[in-house]
């Protein structure tokens, strides 16, 4: 009898022990996911700085407050509408079958269940992506929007447009449903915000003096060169060191097991692909532009190396460093041509290149998908035996996202120059929109030559 | 017989495997606390460079060597004398009835133990905090203080003003006894440094031609605009960038259990907060600057974002994020009004509005907790049913340490003035601090009027 | 019956449970090595925008596009050559008794086991220090080297120098065989740059006007200041940030328990000891520069405080805090002589003191574990009882990776200078790299005296 009651203490001291283990493992493996988002979080979030010094760095000394300030404002703008509605466009509950989200709009639980820190941990993680997609913009609207018509633009973007199709992507919306993989944001992220960044720079048209038409008929295309590289390629690093948060945290978890994509297991590899994509489009942009502008041009290969990365973004998870390095070589090589047809076939004037980063290469990005994709399962790419299924999917993305995100812009960006004004006045955009809208200078005391 | 024997191996096979399972839980859970605390740690340390940035930028090109050498040398010095004084006057073994700790200076045990563990981890955690209160100062007293008596002030701050209030809120003092809640730091850090600045400031004087009494005898204040606004930006940028890990990594652990906001439950929802009280911030300051200085102003909404971050750092716990908003929008506000009170009324001359951002809102923000703090057994503010009784505890927790920070820290600069001298002759402050006491130009090359 | 089936399920159930633990926190266990190598890995990454912005700021305006592009291009080619050839010479399976690695070049499964995603985890740490050490090179070699050639070194040092000599030490081969202890690189990393550097300047010779022989046969040592200070400042604090992740991440794991230096347990004491040597080294380096130079001089701080970084680098696990800041404090004021000595006796132009930071205390920190290294089992040096066993055995790691970096660097440059010439022309030197090799200006629109 003593022995059997030692026998059952012995095996409830081992349940308990088990039990609690078990409770002890979810509450690390639930922080540990906590941690995991933060740290991406953060980093997106030093993203908007890199926007910010990219910006500036490659635009005019009299508009550097200005385009400083859009960068800025675009975040505290967009997290204050991606609170109150966005988040619940795109992660609330579904209703017209996959279109949009319903709930959780201007949500904000007391009570610290897992359900409520999980919201929290997600939100944070998703209103650093939502305002990367706004922020794309600035730089292809820079030095000649009115500030005020600009914030307006940016809470739509931030609580409606990215919302709507981020949800049929990654919200469990219908795009997502059909198979379509856009791992950390090529397409949700970058070409939301090029097609906004395309659309509003076209509604303005281009900076005084960017095309000037000669004695003959001929248009010269004039160049403007930035007024600070060092602090473009700060920018430029920063957006590369942040992009490692944007790709590996968008396994969403490092807790899980099994060995899927979105476990801790992929969170190595989508490092590694994400660097050497980068890597890879950096030097092939500067090579394409040695040869073609005959120089090692600077910004050109800043843009190679953000064009790498907004390649590598949907693909980074389902596909092998050699494939990653492939795809950043296109991209760069990609990013070089785009810029010339933008700036000189369509005559759209994008101060810093973003429709071309952004837009060109989140398609090419998200098309990669289905060339180079190799998680059986996940993505199969035409490369690696899955025929053009994956790649037809990840087409019919591409169009539906350009149709949504195009349009809604372009709509958007009429309406706002009818009843707002888009665009600064002439004498405005001479004189710096830092002295005229924000009546200040940016670099007071410095000589500075404001109309090269 | 042999079944029992089987059973009883069994039995010991899983008490075994459970008892290492614990272990390697605790393990696990230390090691997952020390990377929590580290990552806070860094963030918190680069708060470092946004405060330099934001200083340099926002004042004159002629001392920009001069402001960054403060930044980086009240870190390096303060580190020290930390290690040495402060953490064992902070976090020692309490003497006095709360009021002062007494052990562990000079300290740095070879042991790895998780106590000695524990140590260097919060170590490290604690001496990024003590460098912020002692860098806010930097700001109020620049372009007109000698560097070798900043270079004073900053050890005593450090290693004796900031850690004998630290001891009695966080620390195991009378004030945390009390039920003063201060989760990460309104009056802790921000307070306390904020009180240096304002005495560190109105001891020095303005600078020349600030304050220019006309022939009528009005005197008209002057505007210094800075030199560098996109660096401005940057920093504050990076300031809340670092806030996150400021915030969140205070609830001091991320592998606890149990839902409490010192848990891993805490840091989603902290993040949260501290991002939208950050961005209500920025806006409240950017339209209240509109409409009030008629133009979008790009340093008063700089210091409304960091306003909002001041104001939630105390109550960023125990808030929802509705009321982290209302908080933000406020602190935004206020930081204006103060910066104009300060300026105009008091007159005295904080080149960067220090005093109004760390002081005027680290106040607004301690009291927040006492008002919108909403969770039962930590706080519970006047909106909430928890009647005055917060409130009053928040307040007695304001005087006092503005009692012991501001009454110490005035002493001190009048000790220092009289002993070493404050401040700079009207000679070498016209000529800036960089070529007089740094024999060296920031901008060598560059052409710069440098005394507009 | 009844209660021995019962007492059987229970059994079963425990050791499910158990067994089931167990592999949830082998899993977390890996989770939180990948994420602890992660922000490493990010924080070393972003380490090469801290030297980026160094060396830009303590160079002419006229060459700032051109030292920025070395600083991004030696990370891209770096990255891909590292992950083609530098990976298998250095981690690959050991040949030629301790030599050279030989296996897993182009490396790159795709499935998602935990050997593949160890491999992942560390290639992404390792990339990072292989790109730090190439990049201490373009200070040194700043405002007169061809772009094309400093590219082909930057793909010989990441590809086979620093391989090579990293397989000695952390690989499996030799070095780390004989006992030689260094910790996080100041060997490995800096000495191997600094020796890289060091041959690269000697081989390009003096910048044009550096060295002036006066009338009297006197040769007259002109100082040509940085065009950017607080731009230095911001860089040598991002390098500060960075350090930590270099030296805390350098544990290699978080998740192991035991105690040792290489667990979780010792990543609090690493940041410690860190942060302290490289606050000591500023300090000492402000005194010592303030008593030699009669000024607190900036540029040599900042040089002081990386010098403390780099020679806590070696010994950072094995020393008390105290021994931290008596290595920072000689790691300081050993920088100001050896800057003074390359330049004023070696008369070898180093622009950024690059050689003096990474060389110099390089050397140092890793002597320095054989004088204060004090853990038992690992390094345990002449002060603590150790005798001079350990410090011989340092000496032999210095005095190889000297013959070993030293020289087939300078073959290296010697062939490159042979081959495609390594030096700008002087008309070309005069007018800066940037208008003549990349054809464009750093800062478009201000007025810059050039050739001051």
């Amino acid at each position: 009898m003593r022995k059997k009651l030692a026998v059952l203490a012995v095996l409830l001291l081992c349940m308990g022990v088990s039990v609690f283990a078990q409770e002890t493992i979810e509450t690390l493996g639930f922080s540990l996911d906590v941690i995991w988002l933060f740290i991406g979080a953060i980093l997106v979030f030093i993203m908007q700085i890199g926007f910010a010094c990219v910006e500036t760095g490659l635009t005019r000394a009299k508009n550097a407050t200005n385009i400083t300030m859009k960068n800025v404002m675009d975040f505290m703008f967009g997290a204050l509408v991606y609170w109150a509605l966005g988040w619940g466009f795109m992660w609330g509950k579904d209703a017209l079958g996959g279109l949009i989200g319903t709930s959780e709009f201007f949500h904000g639980p007391m009570e610290l269940t897992i359900e409520n820190g999980n919201f929290y941990k997600n939100w944070f993680f998703q209103v650093v992506f939502a305002a990367t997609s706004a922020t794309i913009v600035s730089g292809a609207m820079a030095e000649r929007t009115q500030f005020k018509s600009y914030l307006i633009y940016t809470c739509f973007i931030s609580a409606f447009i990215y919302p709507i199709s981020g949800h049929w992507i990654w919200g469990g919306g219908w795009l997502g449903s059909l198979g379509f993989h856009d791992f950390a944001g090529s397409t949700v992220v970058h070409s939301v915000g090029g097609w906004a960044a395309l659309m509003g720079a076209a509604v303005l048209g281009p900076r005084i003096g960017k095309y000037v038409k000669g004695a003959d008929g001929r248009v010269t295309v004039k160049a403007f060169p930035g007024h600070n590289i060092p602090y473009a390629a700060l920018g430029a690093l920063i957006l590369f060191f942040g992009w490692f948060g944007f790709n590996a945290a968008s396994t969403g978890a490092a807790a899980v097991g099994g060995g899927g994509i979105w476990s801790g297991l992929g969170i190595g590899r989508v490092a590694v692909t994400t660097c050497l994509a980068a890597s890879a489009g950096a030097v092939s942009a500067l090579i394409v532009s040695w040869i073609w502008f005959k120089k090692p041009d600077c910004s050109m290969t800043l843009n190679g190396l953000l064009a790498g990365l907004v390649g590598i973004t949907a693909p980074c998870a389902v596909v092998s460093p050699g494939a990653a390095i492939a795809i950043g070589f296109i991209a760069g090589a990609l990013v070089v041509f785009s810029v010339e047809f933008i700036d000189k076939v369509l005559k759209v004037d994008d101060p810093v290149g973003a429709c071309s980063v952004h837009l060109t290469c989140g398609i090419f990005g998200t098309l990669a998908v289905g060339i180079w994709g190799n998680v059986e399962g996940v993505a199969v790419g035409v490369l690696h035996g899955g025929g053009f299924a994956q790649l037809g999917i990840q087409a019919i993305g591409v169009l539906s996202v350009a149709a949504w995100a195009g349009i809604i812009s372009l709509v958007l960006f009429l309406l706002i120059k009818a009843i707002f004004g888009l665009r600064v006045s002439p004498k405005v955009e001479m004189m710096g929109l830092d002295l005229s809208e924000h009546k200040s200078e940016a670099y007071s005391g410095f000589q500075i030559f404001s109309n090269m």
